[in-house]
């Protein structure tokens, strides 16, 4: 057979959504039907993870809809071949090398032989995390809205954040609780969680201590600690007195506010001000850490964190005349030089030429039109309002995008997992780069 | 003595834009006397051959501060060591060596021995070149302004030709001569023999045959060709029906100015078309073009022809699986990529940071201010009007950039210029990167 797994994962992608969008084309799935763009649009989006809407979820859409929205995220996150092959190992049937191939390429991993131990690991800490954050979430919903409504809009919001979705039930996600305690805590804690990845996560988990930890999941906790002290610093100062949004705010919240948007802006793309009302500045900031995004085998989009890292490391080896790069001990050779400059070259590939297709055929503000762009290769769904406004055609370059911020990295990582060599010197060692 | 020569190129470079800027504040230089804002930014605009404007150079200064321009221009565009080399040569004075390597990192040259003869060679082919310049643009120039002034007009213009600086002498550029034959053919032969490199255009002066090239030289030919097919191609056609620029001229003038913006637009800086005018599609092109830029070893900024040929290459070869480049029959090792990544990562961050400050400090359109900023880097000096309005802080960062421009990437060339290893397999070549 001559398909690649790639090829079939993404082929499994697109019939996801395009049974989603069938779904939510259901009467029984909006109270005023939604066009079949709108439904495909919104289906993309949501297996993609992103959150970029072309409708109101909480709105538009019926319970039914909303819950169709829920299980893509839930669906797209994992990642399909995980679920697939869950289901069949909890059938008892045996899971073939072919579809534990799938699985390897669907969580960007190299040895096969760790995999299934590894699903039922992810399993449980999803389950884990999801049931904390549900429980946490209804402590503010429920007596807003009662227990019925309010355990629904804890179960949707917790999956979303989770997932790094970002889809919100409410009109201005959720900027109603720009001060709430809980929320500004149990939403970041959800997402900083799943943006980490599986590998990091459970490695945390297990190993507890930083020399046990491997190289991948030291630059990831340095990486992301330090850019969210960049994006939260650089986000207050930058917004602080800016009528439209920090600037409306008491000192309480615009301390809320500030670290709310800093950490969610690289991937999980809920929001507590007002995206549109941001500085230009501002707005070019978080289009840099949207194209960064988050964390390899995570639900996160972008180039990811380590990319970023090596990226960095392999500019500052140059300037100091090396010929590998050294952190922590461990070098990385030549391969991961070119891996990073292969992904970057393919990322801003992707991201100009989807602003320059948009910009040829629709007449909007160019840093809206490109704002829009950096958050689907994120994955990440804030929105200066363009994708509202955009034609079939812009939609279509959208989601394109979205679908390559999440399947192109992956696709990319079956590359970069298939190579390896015995280094001298420094032991060797390896980084998920896509 | 532990001052580098990077260091005091810089140094030199500074110098000599005060110098220059002293020189426009004197009254003869200006009818109405100049700000030193003003006189700073024209010199360091003329001295790093960028183009970018905060004063009408043709009515705000007079015939002698036109001069000071033009010989700015000539001293940047050639390098202050060739001719600090060319006069002491010429006096007989023995030229030392600290001085040759001055001239190495201004020329971005590895071999030291060859450089005396290839400065005579530079000076030769440059008189040769401007010399038929004028002759060419005085057909133009003579019946329209009688014999003085067009004489005038012909050298000032051949000279910013050929060093790319893109000073015109009239407000609107070359506006007025769109469908000029002589214009569209002789300045874009000016700038774009300058603009391949002095290494290169000695080559094709001395080899002439193709399997006598240089592997630079082959790369600078095929580069240079295929960005102008597409440029001219993806002007003429993103432009064809604007009434602002294309639409508003007969058909034959449409296909000069296509002709004449698709060929400048890299780093030349003239304009016969409004730029301000132009799509935001069609800006964004030119933004790409302008940060890829010319060739190395010429007047061009930008991160040069080469490196952006070697970038693609790497992308590719990494998706071949290859360890290796290959291109025209040669290697380029790990090096090479190291190079380059480092030369674009730094590019990147420079144009990043620069547009990030100026949309801080100042309120105008976001593409305006972004498409200034990457024509200061790539030394271009097309301008949709944002330059004009920046206050002082934003003037010093796009004068910044303008000097990274110019002399960044020698500098970096100096870092690149001396690690060069023996390689197995295909025979290990060199590309100039910056
Ligand atoms: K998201
Ligand atoms: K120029």
């Amino acid at each position: 057979m001559q398909v690649t797994p790639p090829a079939i994962l993404a082929a499994l992608y697109a019939v996801l959504i395009l049974t989603g969008a069938a779904l939510l084309k259901l009467p029984v799935a909006a109270p005023v039907p939604i066009s079949w763009s709108d439904a495909i649009f919104t289906a993309a989006s949501a297996v993609t993870v992103t959150g970029l809407v072309v409708i109101e979820t909480g709105s538009d859409l019926t319970m039914f809809g909303q819950g169709v929205v829920m299980v893509l995220i839930q669906l797209g996150g994992l990642g399909l071949m995980t679920f697939a092959v869950l289901v069949l190992s909890m059938l008892g049937l045996p899971v073939s090398m072919s579809q534990r191939i799938f699985l390897r390429e669907d969580l960007n991993q190299t040895s096969i032989s760790d995999l299934l131990v590894l699903v039922r690991g992810i399993l449980k800490v999803v389950l884990a995390c999801e049931a904390v954050g549900v429980a946490l979430l209804a402590i503010v919903f429920v007596p807003e809205f009662g227990w019925g409504m309010g355990l629904w809009q804890a179960l949707f919001h917790t999956i979303s954040a989770f997932n790094n979705a970002g889809f919100a039930l409410f009109p201005d996600s959720l900027s109603g609780w720009v001060g709430n305690p809980i929320i500004n805590l149990t939403v970041p804690a959800l997402f900083i969680f799943g943006g980490l990845g599986f590998i990091v996560v459970t490695e945390l988990y297990a190993k507890r201590t930083w020399h046990g930890f491997s190289l991948h999941t030291k630059l990831m906790v340095v990486g992301t600690l330090a850019l969210i002290v960049w994006s939260v610093l650089a986000f207050a100062v930058l917004e602080w007195t800016n009528p439209r949004t920090l600037g409306a705010l008491d000192w309480g919240d615009r301390l809320w506010a500030s670290w709310f948007q800093g950490v969610t802006t690289r991937t999980a793309g809920f929001n507590t001000v007002d995206i549109g009302g941001l500085h230009d500045s501002t707005s070019m900031m978080f289009m840099s850490l949207m194209v960064i995004g988050g964390g390899s085998t995570s639900t996160a989009g972008g180039i990811k964190v380590t990319t970023f890292i090596v990226l960095l490391l392999a500019t500052l080896a140059f300037f100091k005349r090396r010929q590998q790069l050294h952190v922590f001990g461990r070098s990385l050779g030549p391969d991961e030089v070119m891996k990073v400059l292969a992904l970057t070259m393919v990322s801003i590939l992707t991201v100009f030429v989807a602003i320059f297709l948009i910009t040829i055929s629709h007449d909007g503000d160019f840093l809206d039109l490109a704002f829009e762009v950096a958050s689907a290769f994120g994955t990440v769904g804030l929105s200066r309002g363009a994708t509202g406004d955009l034609d079939g055609f812009g939609r279509a370059v959208i989601i394109a995008v979205m679908f390559i911020g999440r399947v192109g990295p992956l696709t990319l990582g079956f590359f970069l997992a298939t190579r390896s060599k015995p280094r001298v010197g420094y032991p060797s060692s390896k980084v998920y780069l896509g």
